[in-house]
């Protein structure tokens, strides 16, 4: 490739060569009338009082992989941060930390991701920032997405809100994002079928707040896996969880996948997602919100909150047997989101 | 080192791990109500309709350097985005991209800059985010900071607003935080003498909002130095800007560097610094608020606006001459912030 079709340092400058990546680049396909002022900040006309405020930045590597790239997860991890919190998404930042040498069609496409999702739910990225670091000291793309959404009325969806007798439902397959991630890493190459589950939420998540606004909690069970999300809501409410492994729903690629690596699929990340705890009262209405969503389909009751052991995650196993479900250390999937 | 001294990629895995370093290094010195609460997002109260949001990621290399830190340089930008854009900087939210080997007795010096800054202005740190990337992925600490601030009543600050006959101040000295991260730059190693001028600006910039609501514009200096951001305003206003050498106040040290790395302190980035666009009949009133903050004590008009020629920027030389100043491509001063 030449000097013209790829990151250069100086795109990073802050001189003309930044600004012509931008208005080349990403005005082109992300452009409002906001994030066209090119301000060092965006000014927005909130009537609101109550804001959910949120970050994430997405190191995942690859950066492309089945089902998506960096750029629809950073959009929608955002988007998914928000929805969890009840809040309707608005704003977006959008902040690049660009490797020298990466391709410029490898940050377009990267783009066109981020554009797509955009106008699939109607948030803006609204202000954004473009920084260039050497060969070596960076990953092709790191993206870095703030987010700004409008709470729901009435609604309070924290994690420490579960109580027992609650169920849990959770919206669909596990794993899937985690294992299509993995497969694409450098020397494993593995055939899995497996598509990561990358999606906007809030879709599906604003009709069940606007028909059921006292759902106890939500969460996605991103980084960590749904091993990691039950433990947070088990810790932070004070609760025990237990869930059946039979109700589980599993791809036979990511089961697949999971044995062959030595992985948890309880620990494997999902993208497209979400925890609801609720009263058994509501689990019946929330089913049948959550499965009119293409999302939602395969919404499914996987477990109960408990009195006891507060804090702990149980598994009853498919064989009637029970195991204590652990928050990994952190050391199986490095760089999956 | 030991393992239990440095950043392991378990650190990012979102398990308990990362759980231990949030706890023990983030809470420990950035804790608040809101942060506490560990969510993937804060809700907050924000009774105000105009709010400000900005993103920017940080990246500077060596990330210590003579008067400051990469931690200082995130929150400092982060809060000068939004003071130049008229707003009370409120909440911030802080994302670390770790790598893998960065000895934590480094990070936290850097989160205790952010906590010096964060204490000194009253801003607080309300979400946050954490990943790890392997070792030769990444440069020790990258650092994103957004932030929502409120917007003074009646004030619009942007570029645009800049009117022929309009004066140009700076609050003080060029170059300063260029030359400073140039200078202990690997295999440089200048002893110049020379400190950055990161600072939060909102101290000195609030008093002038407070007397003068109708400031035309303000802008920081930054990447880019004066060079971009005059060239930035002279096109967003469509007019011409004039600046004279001789009311520019550059420390010798930054004079020497400069002649030695064959820079133009004009393109040299600044991070406490601000342009101030005002009326004539403003100018006196303006020079005297800014003087009496320890920040701008050196307020100086250097320019002013014109009529002609329509996007350009002139700078009268010392020597009674006269030279276009160039917005420059980009190349010279890469990962400067």
């Amino acid at each position: 490739m030449n000097n013209s079709d790829i990151i250069l340092l100086s795109h990073g400058g802050g001189g003309r060569r930044t600004q012509q990546l931008i208005r080349d680049l990403i005005l082109k396909h992300l452009g409002n009338p906001i994030l066209d002022r090119l301000d060092d900040g965006a000014c927005l006309d909130v009537p609101e009082r109550e804001i959910v405020f949120t970050t994430d930045s997405y190191v995942v590597s690859p950066i492309f992989f089945p089902g998506g790239d960096i750029g629809k997860l950073a959009v929608c991890g955002t988007i998914n941060d928000l929805a969890m919190q009840g809040a309707a998404p608005r704003y977006l930042s959008l902040a690049l930390i660009l490797e020298e040498g990466l391709a410029l069609a490898d940050l377009e496409r990267v783009i066109q991701s981020v554009a797509r999702i955009v106008r699939e739910t109607g948030v803006a990225v609204v202000t954004g920032d473009t920084k260039v670091v050497e060969r070596g000291k960076g990953n092709g793309v790191f993206i870095n997405t703030a987010g700004i959404g409008v709470r729901h009325p009435g609604v309070d969806t924290h994690v420490a809100n579960a109580r027992s007798g609650d169920v849990i439902i959770i919206t669909g397959t596990l794993g899937d994002h985690g294992i299509a991630v993995m497969s694409r890493r450098e020397g494993l190459n593995l055939e899995t079928g497996v598509v990561s589950d990358a999606a906007p939420l809030w879709g599906m998540i604003e009709p069940l707040l606007r028909e059921i606004p006292k759902v106890h909690s939500l969460r996605d069970p991103t980084r960590g896996g749904v091993a990691a999300a039950l433990g947070d809501i088990a810790t932070a409410a004070g609760v025990g969880i237990r869930i059946h492994e039979r109700a589980l729903q599993i791809r036979p690629g990511v089961q697949g996948a999971c044995k062959l690596l030595g992985l948890d699929v309880l620990n494997v990340a999902n993208e497209g997602k979400a925890l609801v705890i609720c009263t058994p009262a509501q689990a019946e209405q929330a089913l049948r919100i959550l499965r009119t969503h293409p999302l939602g389909r395969q919404a499914a009751v996987i477990g109960e909150v408990t009195a006891e052991p507060v804090g702990m995650v149980l598994l009853e196993t498919a064989l009637g047997g029970e195991r204590i479900v652990e928050t990994p250390l952190g050391e199986d999937l490095p760089r999956i989101c």
